[in-house]
């Protein structure tokens, strides 16, 4: 791109076509800064106007993919949300260092392209991107027969943010003390989908578990992975002095939390202070996941860990309503950095 | 990252041993820009040294994959160069727009990854941003068993590049008298992998048909897309007017020449003023491609079309001498914008 979304394959009829469906999506996402039609090998975008708000810029990136979650949307023909998920998921890995988004670059393979499909895809990519004001500057499309199994395909992309350097977030400033809170996820986001596929799959997706009240699991399963920018930019706005951020992805609150922690620090998080989303309960029930492994393959209802001074929790709440109360930090216990008690 | 080479999948081990092979490789492209240890859920680079160079910054993004000669490599146990591969097919796709690397994120995906095969590659890629001066700022490696055939994996990845605003190439100062040269390829590059391989599969990539001199078929092919990064920093050095730039990929001269040209010229590409590879000429005799279909699917020999005042011709050619002169930029012929003559 700008616009290349060209098949690395032989089809290039599909392309075209998933080219001309995708233009008008693309564009939606593009301000003033996108230098487009200046040449069509890469995607441009102007800094100027961004620099004047960041004193000592630093750019942030993250690649992520989807995972499996894929092979849910193929089985059930619904290419309209794993974009969705696609970008929220590097969002967030992108405001946990405290920066904001800038562009997104996407990846889509396959072992044969369709081009509605395709287009699907990139309409929920761009959809994602412009609720957080964020350019679809580019992206590939990739057509790998005898990489790729026939019906599947690979999503994946990257995301780059700017934020300036005294802004960064690095966890360093969290101290025993400070309250852990924890913005509610939406399901399983984007992890655990290879043991929901394996439970859900034999039920099928369609059958409504009454656990859900009338929802399909595949309904529950493609649920989208939330963005979190507006609530943190609503504490930003509110002056909350964020100390940490932790999106809790593979690995779930074991591994993710301790990401951010200092030395001497470890996070105590309090058994039923939030609710456990309805697909999450059901998945653990019928696959017997112990606690630890159930925290360690979904996020469990935690979709983002905010850290936060003790006194400050009051009005981070009345900024942002949905923020659960879930634990503290407490001086660090042995090698054990976070405990669900 | 800035480590986060994490699995999607299950496999914890083989991605925590893959992490530990490819740390040192990664880090080895780290300048003092990269903040490193500031968070892990994705790379961070200073802009700041960075922007004293650029006068009104400008951010060039290009993502790639190298197609299907991942599949040649997976079945020559040979991962050490398709990493290469992809970094200099981004840097040629910034270099067209003026842009010089800043860093690059790549994503791995396989049904189910080898540890020692992801260091490889990844070593790869480090060792072309190396040679690029480019920060290898992070990843995302993912196993997805359903997606992928079992002996398969992809490759992708996306650069970032900085170009001042009045130093970006569009191709918009291309004029009817203008020189066409032509910097060599080292082959395939990364298109034509899908007939190639139905060509040369059957024979057998070790052996070795005279025309290659001795060389395999399976070497022909690995041959490294080549980065031409010093050879343009080198006619800038010199003060050539670098007026449009192509980098010859999927859908070869016919499509990636027009995509720089402005309206009301096309160009002339004289035959038999460059090499073609020996690997390409046997690929179109064993194929039997007639010539238009031989520039569509190869390079034949076009890794880059450099674009340039024809007074300056020989001051570039000084500057690097395997810049071979070979076509002119002419008025527009109708709608034929590149023909060969």
């Amino acid at each position: 791109m700008t616009l290349d979304y060209k098949a690395a394959g032989v089809d290039i009829d599909a392309a075209n076509q998933a080219k001309q469906l995708m233009a008008s999506a693309v564009r939606s996402t593009h301000t003033a800064a996108v230098l487009a039609g200046m040449g069509a090998f890469g995607g441009a975008l102007s800094l100027g106007p961004t620099l004047a708000r960041y004193a000592d810029p630093v750019l942030v990136a993250s690649t992520d993919g989807v995972g499996t979650k894929t092979l849910i949307a193929s089985q059930l023909g619904r290419y309209d949300t794993v974009g969705q998920d696609l970008v929220n998921h590097c969002i967030n890995d992108l405001l946990v260092q405290g920066a904001r988004p800038l562009f997104f670059m996407d990846y889509i393979a396959a072992a044969k392209l369709q081009a509605e499909h395709v287009a699907a895809l990139v309409g929920g990519i761009a959809q994602a991107c412009r609720e957080a004001n964020c350019a679809l500057l580019g992206g590939e499309t990739a057509e790998m027969p005898d990489v790729y199994a026939p019906a599947a395909f690979d999503l994946a992309g990257t995301m780059v943010g700017i934020v300036a350097r005294d802004q960064l977030i690095t966890g360093q400033a969290i101290r025993a003390g400070d309250a852990v809170a924890a913005l509610p996820s939406s399901g399983l986001h984007t992890n655990g989908y290879s043991l929901a596929r394996r439970i859900c799959g034999p039920l099928g997706y369609v059958s409504q578990p009454p656990v859900l009240g009338g929802q399909t699991l595949g309904d529950a399963l493609l649920a989208v992975h939330r963005s979190y920018l507006p609530q943190i930019e609503s504490l930003w706005s509110a002056g909350i002095s964020v100390n940490g951020l932790a999106h809790i992805t593979g690995g779930g609150l074991w591994e993710n939390v301790p990401r951010v922690l200092p030395e001497g620090v470890g996070v105590e998080v309090w058994r039923g202070t939030w609710s456990v989303p309805p697909i999450l309960r059901f998945l653990v029930e019928q696959a017997g996941l112990d606690e630890h492994e159930a925290y360690r393959t979904f996020n469990m209802g935690l979709g983002m860990i905010v850290v936060l001074p003790a006194d400050q929790l009051a009005k981070a709440q009345a900024a942002v309503p949905e923020l659960r109360h879930v634990g503290q930090v407490l001086p660090a216990n042995g090698d054990v950095r976070v405990r669900l008690v």
